[in-house]
């Protein structure tokens, strides 16, 4: 077959910073499907466009080029208004968890299709998979009947979703072209438009642990995605939240899993529960539904007993006893005081090295290993009282881990100023 | 083996537009050659300098690399001072034919690796093919055998020079990343300097027809080979020459071995008689060589000896009457007046199109195709007298050629001022 462009045509356009016609970027994203386009071509092609950025049109039309080459989901037939959350990702966040049958229990269906993490922000699938018998692959035909029955499901996004996306993904992660607003827009809302849901809330982290650190370009990248979705017919709004410190008091596998049942036992951190109580909120007011206060529903048990029919509809055991990690190292505080510091980035990426996250997307993730956070920047802390416990299958991992921590945790003096983000900065979109 | 390096972390530092350390770069280049850095990630990295640039440091170091990726030559045998030419490449540029006999008429040798072409610029080895008998390829034993003998050679690169090169050149080609100044220069200068010549001449062409159509970036380039040939001890020095309007009066393989001939004879184009004196009087005395003058040479036979005998060496006969097209087409001038335009890249087109040249490397060129021109702009033409003659192997060529060479060849009044550069526009180097 006659191709209707040359590859290095369409490089060059943009390495010269001319804008792409909508029959290039067509072309190009279909090709490189095929194979037509080489990977070299398109890392090259990723790499223009990092450096010389696309107007809203062309990533507008580069998304839809991605939603087109797969399927779309349809969820009409669900019976309640859909709607989905995204989490740009970061350390102990959570949130899923408790927040999808929080918003089911509401009266809202939520069709939360997820990754597994590389890097040091942990992926919702590889937390989930810590809960035994709980597998994350669904057909689309399985989906659709947790969803219906339950009012929540969440499993890995299936292949036929955006095949372009998966594969420059995969592309981008070795090349260094991960960071391009475009591209991370366009990743991101191809397969939420491709999946179908009618309302969609994008929770943008900012801070040491995002994969933003400046709110700016958290800001930009909001923007993008809230403008894809809604020209794409989904009702789309971004919060900006806080990312310099972890969310809640653990992250790791098994650790956040636990710390999310508390929360649906009504317990749990205050900022997790804060979190989810907003993003829930603004996912049933964007899906139209006028239920129950998402408080109501995790005091009442309501929320508590839709995770459990979650977890179960996909072969979990919610009674099963989580994973342990066999070794346990403990942190105190060196001096009395109040705890002034607690990075974000410095525990993501202890945890990741104690094994809770990846290195290749092909190794294996520790369900037992990583962080439990004794104390919050701004609490008061008195010296040799435990501040961190490290958890790893494997005690030779504690050295490495210890020397990320260093700079990240600090101990001032009582009164000392405290740099923190609110915990949500700003809200983007209707 | 453990690496020093991971490739994203050397891409993502040039793309932040941070300077690549000596040991990045030396581990880059090797690990490319070795197969450990993936073209999809040295082409990320190519259009990442090619956007952001590069040091004189980063651009000497990358040099270096390329020259250590593989073998380096050596002339000290050969009894003469060694002296190299190099074109950026033009539209009828065949004077490496009959430079190099005249240069070792004059008491130099001269090593001439040649290329072959790629578009529309034609390859000095795919002319010498048309040769009857002739072979580019020799071991590096024939190659000294013939330098010692004739005091010139001009052979194809062996594939132990800079193979780093080699693989970064094919993947550039297909990835928009040919026009990097600084891979352009390292290219170059790599395999000059590991060929081991003592001096080099560079003939760097400006105008329409050329590689760099603006004198600026052509400078930008001639500047940088010049500092990387002195940093390795190669005399070196460069000529911005015209490249506006074709050189000499024939574009294609054998049509351009005919005119040279002509020149070695005594005869030819004006033009390609005074660039090839220009460049062999620039070429003898940064070897030190002071024998005859290059215009006594071609007056009494002595360069065209120096011809026969470097053809014959290679198994080509200077006798056997080179291959002609058997399809012609003669473009006549529409009106008299005096001829105004004939663009170099108009006429290489056409040229290429008419089979002269390869749109992929892997395919062959015809020996006969070509242009031969039978006015120069400036000179006075009659209404129907033959403008143009284009040969190719099947008359089903013509058309296009015809419609590439549109807007390319201009008649005017007598008078009208003649854009022209002028054949030498600078000088630039010791």
């Amino acid at each position: 077959m006659a191709e209707k462009f040359a590859a290095v045509d369409v490089i060059v356009a943009k390495r010269d910073k001319r804008e792409l016609t909508d029959e290039q970027i067509d072309w190009v994203v279909d090709a490189y499907t095929r194979g037509v386009v080489a990977d070299e071509q398109m890392s090259a092609l990723a790499m223009a466009i990092l450096l010389n950025d696309m107007t809203p049109r062309e990533i507008a039309r580069w998304t839809g080029a991605m939603i087109a080459s797969g399927e779309r989901m349809d969820f009409s037939t669900v019976g309640r208004p859909t709607v989905d959350k995204h989490s740009t990702g970061g350390v102990g966040d959570k949130i899923t968890l408790p927040l999808a049958p929080v918003v089911a229990a509401c009266g809202a269906a939520v069709p939360q299709l997820s990754g597994r993490g590389l890097g040091y922000t942990g992926g919702t699938l590889d937390k989930l998979e810590s809960i035994p018998g709980w597998r994350a692959s669904l057909s689309n035909e399985e989906m659709l009947a947790v969803l219906r029955d339950v009012g929540a499901v969440i499993c890995a996004a299936g292949d036929g979703l955006a095949p372009a996306d998966k594969k420059l993904y995969a592309l981008r992660d070795v090349t260094g072209t991960v960071e391009a607003i475009p591209l991370i827009a366009s990743s991101i809302m191809s397969k939420k438009i491709a999946e179908g849901t009618g309302a969609l809330v994008l929770d943008v982290k900012v801070g040491s642990g995002a994969f933003m650190k400046d709110e700016a370009r958290a800001r930009a990248l909001a923007e993008r995605m809230v403008a894809l979705g809604e020209d794409a017919g989904v009702r789309t709004r971004a919060l900006l939240t806080a990312m310099d410190t972890p969310l809640g008091l653990t992250a790791g596998n098994a650790l956040e899993v636990r710390e999310s049942v508390e929360v649906l036992a009504g317990g749990g951190p205050a900022d997790v529960v804060e979190l989810t109580l907003v993003l829930a909120r603004n996912m049933l007011e964007l899906a139209g539904v006028h239920g129950p206060d998402p408080e109501e529903v995790l005091r009442d048990g309501r929320a508590m007993d839709a995770w459990r029919r979650m977890i179960a509809a996909q072969g979990g055991d919610p009674d099963a006893p989580l994973p342990v990690a066999p070794e346990q190292h403990v942190v105190t505080a060196e001096r009395s005081g109040v705890l002034t510091r607690l990075d974000a980035l410095a525990v993501g990426v202890a945890a990741w090295r104690l094994g809770a996250g990846r290195a290749r997307k092909e190794d294996p993730v520790s369900a037992g290993a990583g962080i439990e956070m004794h104390a919050k920047p701004g609490d008061a802390v008195t010296a040799r009282q435990p501040l961190l416990t490290l958890h790893a299958d494997d005690a030779g991992r504690f050295a490495a881990s210890l020397r990320d921590l260093e700079g990240g945790v600090a101990i001032g003096d009582p009164g000392t100023p405290i740099d923190l983000l609110p915990l949500v900065i700003d809200q983007i979109g209707s």
